[in-house]
């Protein structure tokens, strides 16, 4: 039997329609047609599940490309130049694999946040790390606490490895981070997650907050801190490092502020002997060499970074004022994407993310009530953001 | 407990020497010093290891790059000039994530091989996807059926999700095809595994045998067939594909041949409910854009991979007869590397392959008794043969 609460996970994802956060095709006439290969106890339950139907799906359904394509969170200002010359120059290098120790990455990201080389560790993204972390710590009976309608690929990634998935509510549209702890403690939670700032709400906590959710984290669990958006936030949101903690793993991406989405490359920050386990099952040579470049060519770019901040600021203002002359309120954000209350139900939110993917413009929403609500948009250039402008009006003409 | 024969394996990788087929630092003093973290009871008991140590951890050491790189078998006559200028153009599209469908290349893999796209699935390497295998087939209590000696990341990535490693020997220098078969049958493995060609012996079945094999796998078991150097084999090395059959799943790849090591895109050809499994468990994002784009623009340029396959096989020839000018017999090869008996004991390759490396010629060994006799040399350009030539006749008067 798939565990419950995992069930649970993936039933409400598919529950959320073709356009939000779903899943792929439903498994159940897969079984009856397959033959009786010798799966393990956790393959064998498992749906042939998707945790994000990519935008590309789509536009062959629809038979032409997104002409703003605002729904994953992508970077449209990045990657800095000299990156793109970085990856240009390395591929012709691309049939040598790229060093496996990711050495001057990690020694350039070590300088950057002023850690030692052992407190990173390198990998395919946040998304292919959580999938390393499973590997060390899931196992059929094992768990993880987070949040009902949090990151869904952490989830599928702890449940690809025979992990449960237990669930408190956001609070007022945020993670709540006394009813994580006190899940953790309940069910004692191998790793706890949280994302701040948040996806899919764009809220978050400050420094201060997490950093004593830190200090409660209970004996026996780790803290899985998902820091992908952290580059957009002010400073003081992310409390300071502390490598000597076996409490907390950091999670860091070159996906989003440094528009590097499909690159696939991402990091940890972390205490060095729980680094170092990761080499006990991380796949070595697993990280693109043109990646390789481009993330260290990106990094030592701070001026463009943090010009793309900026420019992701007040896309993030310009979509709040579209909600707002629709009649829509936005949450506070401090992400790349601004999720908009819809103020009626999902049934609503879905019908203008159809709405608007009909007109060519891609966004997405969360999946989970009460926040289902809302709908989610990606920072994007003016001309992008014109083109969700200009959708929505129709679309809500349409619906009204 | 590490399982006994994973142990075993693990342990005379490690005995194979800094030079060969290694292991990361021993893990020994780890787990002293070491929070207790919340591991599951794989991890608990797995080394910190390291499937090969990369050229580049070696070349930092000697602070100095290696002027001949022919340890890796990576392909240095290739990609395509079509795909660098793919990849080149896509650098700047990286804020991008990549179809987690795969849906161009799965389509042009499909009508390359005469088969449906639902007996395609792409993913990052045939490294990343025997990770991808473990986690449907592996748990604690199951096993894998392989050749001593054999790939060894097949058995690390198997390991890591619990998975026992049992081994046959290699027989005359070649897997031993009847041998698998009876391990498989005796110890009722859910996997079997076999390199054709071989890696790192070089040797290989023909088609005939290897059809037979698959018709003779046990009940209860799947042989994955590792075909990562068949693009430079005679057609008839290859069985005839039958997407219909549930004893086997190839495993292909754009490292090799197609030469892009470096990006990290492989796929198999297998049964569509097997190949529709993959997304109970796979990283739905985890190729990267760019290799997507490259491995399109390099499977569409055949003519260039002819070219690439009769400069190998030129290579080939010139890599033994370097070998017959020292006195060295080399094996037959269907591959872009030649395995090269030395003649004498472990320690005498090992010592051949250190002076080498001393001379800025990388090369690697095998690993495990008796292949360890023999040295493996990629076919690499005429300038990075005459640079092994000579550094071989230097080495080998040092030695005598």
């Amino acid at each position: 039997m798939l565990p419950v609460k995992t069930k649970q996970v993936f039933d409400r994802q598919r529950a959320g329609g073709s356009l939000s956060f779903e899943s792929g095709p439903a498994p159940s006439n897969i079984r009856c047609l397959m033959p009786d290969y010798p799966f393990n106890s956790t393959a064998r339950e498992l749906p042939a599940t998707v945790p994000f139907v990519g935008p590309e799906t789509q536009e062959r359904a629809r038979g032409e490309v997104f002409a703003a394509r605002l729904g994953a969170n992508e970077n449209m200002f990045g990657p800095s130049p000299r990156a793109i010359e970085a990856m240009e120059q390395a591929a012709s290098e691309v049939w040598m694999y790229g060093d496996p120790a990711n050495h001057d990455l990690r020694e350039a990201l070590a300088r950057h946040h002023n850690v030692a080389p052992e407190n990173i560790m390198v990998g395919e993204g946040i998304d292919g790390m959580f999938g390393t972390m499973a590997l060390l710590f899931m196992e059929p009976g094992a768990c993880v606490a987070t949040s009902a309608g949090g990151y869904p690929t952490f989830n599928y990634q702890m449940a690809a490895r025979g992990g449960t998935i237990e669930t408190t509510p956001f609070v007022d549209d945020k993670e709540d981070l006394g009813g994580l702890l006190d899940l953790a403690a309940r069910t004692k939670a191998r790793l706890i997650y949280l994302a701040n700032p948040d996806n899919p709400m764009g809220t978050w906590w400050d420094g201060t907050a997490v950093a004593e959710m830190i200090d409660n984290v209970p004996e026996g669990s780790l803290l899985c801190l998902d820091e992908a958006y952290i580059d957009f936030a002010p400073p003081d949101m992310a409390p300071a490092l502390d490598v000597s903690s076996s409490k907390i793993i950091r999670f860091r991406t070159f996906s989003k502020a440094y528009g590097m989405a499909g690159a696939r490359i991402g990091y940890v920050i972390g205490e060095a002997s729980l680094i170092q386990a990761f080499d006990k099952v991380r796949n070595h040579f697993g990280v693109n060499r043109i990646a390789q470049a481009g993330a260290l060519a990106a990094l030592k770019d701070q001026e463009f970074l943090g010009g793309v901040v900026k420019k992701v600021a007040a896309a993030r203002t310009r979509i709040a004022e579209i909600g707002t002359a629709h009649g829509f309120s936005s949450l506070p954000s401090a992400t790349n994407f601004v999720t908009m209350d819809c103020g009626r139900d999902a049934a609503f939110s879905t019908a203008i993310v159809q709405g608007l993917a009909n007109k060519g413009v891609f966004i997405r929403k969360p999946f989970m009530a009460p926040q289902d609500r809302c709908i989610r948009i990606s920072a994007g250039m003016p001309k992008d953001l014109d083109l969700f402008e200009g959708a929505l009006t129709e679309t809500l003409a349409e619906l009204n």
